[in-house]
């Protein structure tokens, strides 16, 4: 068995302070050895939480130091305590690691509105600092710690050759938009050790992030917290450069492609996953606003979660998406059965595709709109009698 | 008691003949004694029902004679056959009426993907024009048969003076994408006696639609069919010119406002409506924007059918957009008390607020965003059990 290395260059805590009424691990700390550099990606509500704005003026950046994240408050709505507070966190982290307050870097998720009980989060931060290490139950417990609703701890470490060199990536992520945006942000945080340039990383963590937290939806509602941040040690001796940059994005990419479709997959009362494939489109921005049409349907995910192979609800929803769709070259499958072809529907058999769509856990949807070179995929949860219920009473 | 009169010129019929499973009214017929202007406005979709595509291609005009309209079956995805069948369906009205087939308007609303069954529309449109006639029983008749799921008959017949003279209006619509655009379009049709030129009607009603139909969503689908005619016969002492404009028009999106509303309270599985008023945006189009992320979000929805107060979920909805919202300009009242004010959420009584919610039908947000000039009003259902369980099964 090959041990897989977590990247060199980095520690990691998660603990318990009692911000989550539950007791559950509810603050968590990344510290690196020596300034890193970051990147982050940032929600694009207008109603942003401090965190947020603490982090969007401090990335970009060569020399950051620590990543502090609790979970069960959002810090958002908050006014001006929230941004002291946000500030506070990183302050004493910032003491703790012995760095200035703008090299680390703040991420909060939970309840919308309520500020932070600050001895709570003084006690949880000094405690972590003083449980920080290197090994997978260390990192394992970090991730544990951001997590709020959601079902599984989501995390990913890889290693992988690059310039016959190994290099390694470790990345936790949770719950995004998926029940209650308040209760459950989309967070990650990743970590490597190849060396990169800044403006480099943010560049690729742009586009990694629309290939991929980008493409999945529960309900189409972004959170004021949405945060997703790399860090690159360079302890390695990777360093990414024109000839490696493909292999390292598309290597990036396709882990975060992986947490996203677990946030989906965990989505708390949904039954089902579509994973939807668009063609034929005029282009790329079409062919994704066509799937993400379909993805957020209300009409549509309700036939999911039923097992109903409701094909004009999918066709007019990709109607509906302000996209090219050519009704007469439009066909659809669904769990591998045509049922619209040419803009005609076929003579299927209701009662077996329905039972293929029961039976599957993640339903695939192919659809064709057109004769273009637009493609796109896109996954996202239905909706069912679970999610109301989940969703109608929360607060009170 | 005064006599409301239907407008001059137009005679109703509404029969049902078979088109339907239940047996319930399935075809409707409007006919102008004389060739009258009429306009339309259609849906967005980029997948187009046959009627539409008639439709389109003959309004605006001066002289339309009739519209004719089935239920039961939306003549949508259904190819050359349908336009085929569309047309079959105005040469035979025409031929009834004695008018050319292209002074014919059509529309449906029903499933879609399955061809019309021409024998019983024929029958029916024979049937209907040997019923035709001027009385409000006429009229009721022919607006019961263009409903499919809808629970009540929408209809609203007004008098109004204009220049001292007196015109009518009589509108008709049913059911929008309410629970299932493949089997409820939104269509209406209104009569009116006033004389108007044909573009100059066009113009009024794309505006009155958006002031009215365009205000309301429950799912945020627009279906393949929706669509909303205009006729004018001319035979009142009314005629629109710039100084009655105006009155003409309020009144007439006054009309369609109420019976958008009505679709609304009409949806299935609704239980409340959410009356959503946004001001303080940067113009009207941002505060539309928001008015509406506001009344599509899942989570707002979910929220309202709860009785849950959860104002985190409407502001963050709010900034979700893509239009300027203000933090610390942005307050909330939910159902007349404020809960959350510049910024900063109010010590309300969270019980207090879910009663005053429970025990209303239609339940008022106000949505101050920031210090603009923008206000907008916009009406939702909300999101309950008994919807996701209406549509998770529904041609199975």
């Amino acid at each position: 068995m090959t041990l897989i290395k977590l990247p060199l260059g980095f520690r990691y805590a998660g603990v318990a302070c009692g911000i989550k009424p539950s007791g559950k691990p509810d603050l968590s700390l990344v510290v690196a050895d020596d300034p890193v550099v970051a990147a982050g990606v940032y929600t694009q509500n207008q109603v942003v939480a401090a965190p947020v704005v603490w982090c969007r003026n401090r990335t970009p950046s060569s020399s950051i130091r620590a990543v502090v994240t609790n979970s069960g408050n959002a810090n958002a709505c908050t006014g001006d305590q929230g941004d002291s507070n946000a500030a506070e966190m990183c302050e004493l982290s910032a003491k703790l690691v012995g760095c200035r307050d703008d090299d680390v870097l703040v991420m909060s998720t939970g309840v919308i509105g309520q500020q932070l009980p600050m001895e709570r989060v003084r006690s949880g931060i000094e405690k972590a600092a003083s449980k920080l290490g290197r090994q997978s139950e260390h990192f394992d417990a970090s991730a544990d710690a951001i997590l709020t609703t959601d079902v599984a701890r989501k995390c990913i470490v890889e290693n992988r050759e690059l310039d016959g060199e190994t290099a390694a990536i470790a990345a936790m992520a949770k719950g995004a938009g998926m029940v209650a945006p308040n209760m459950a942000t989309m967070l990650a945080c990743i970590t490597t050790d190849v060396k990169i340039e800044p403006e480099l990383a943010a560049k690729i963590l742009k586009r990694v992030a629309e290939a991929s937290f980008n493409r999945v939806s529960v309900d189409g509602h972004t959170s004021t917290n949405d945060t997703m941040l790399l860090l690159a040690s360079g302890k390695s001796n990777v360093e990414i450069h024109d000839g490696n940059l493909e292999a390292f994005e598309s290597w990036l990419s396709d882990i975060c492609l992986k947490l996203a479709i677990e946030l989906v997959v965990d989505g708390e009362g949904a039954s089902h996953v579509m994973h939807i494939q668009v063609d034929g489109a005029n282009d790329h921005a079409q062919a994704t606003a066509i799937a993400r049409a379909v993805g957020e349907s209300p009409l549509v995910k309700t036939a999911i979660a039923g097992g109903d192979p409701n094909w004009g609800r999918i066709v007019s929803a990709a109607g509906n998406a302000n996209s090219k769709v050519e009704p007469r070259f439009t066909s659809l499958q669904v769990a591998g059965t045509e049922l619209y072809r040419a803009g005609v529907p076929t003579d299927f058999d209701v009662s077996q595709v329905s039972k293929a769509m029961r039976a599957e856990r993640v339903i695939k949807l192919k659809l064709t709109v057109g004769e273009g070179e637009g493609v796109a995929e896109h996954w996202a949860s239905d909706l069912t009698v679970d999610y109301v219920k989940f969703n109608s009473e929360y607060t009170t």
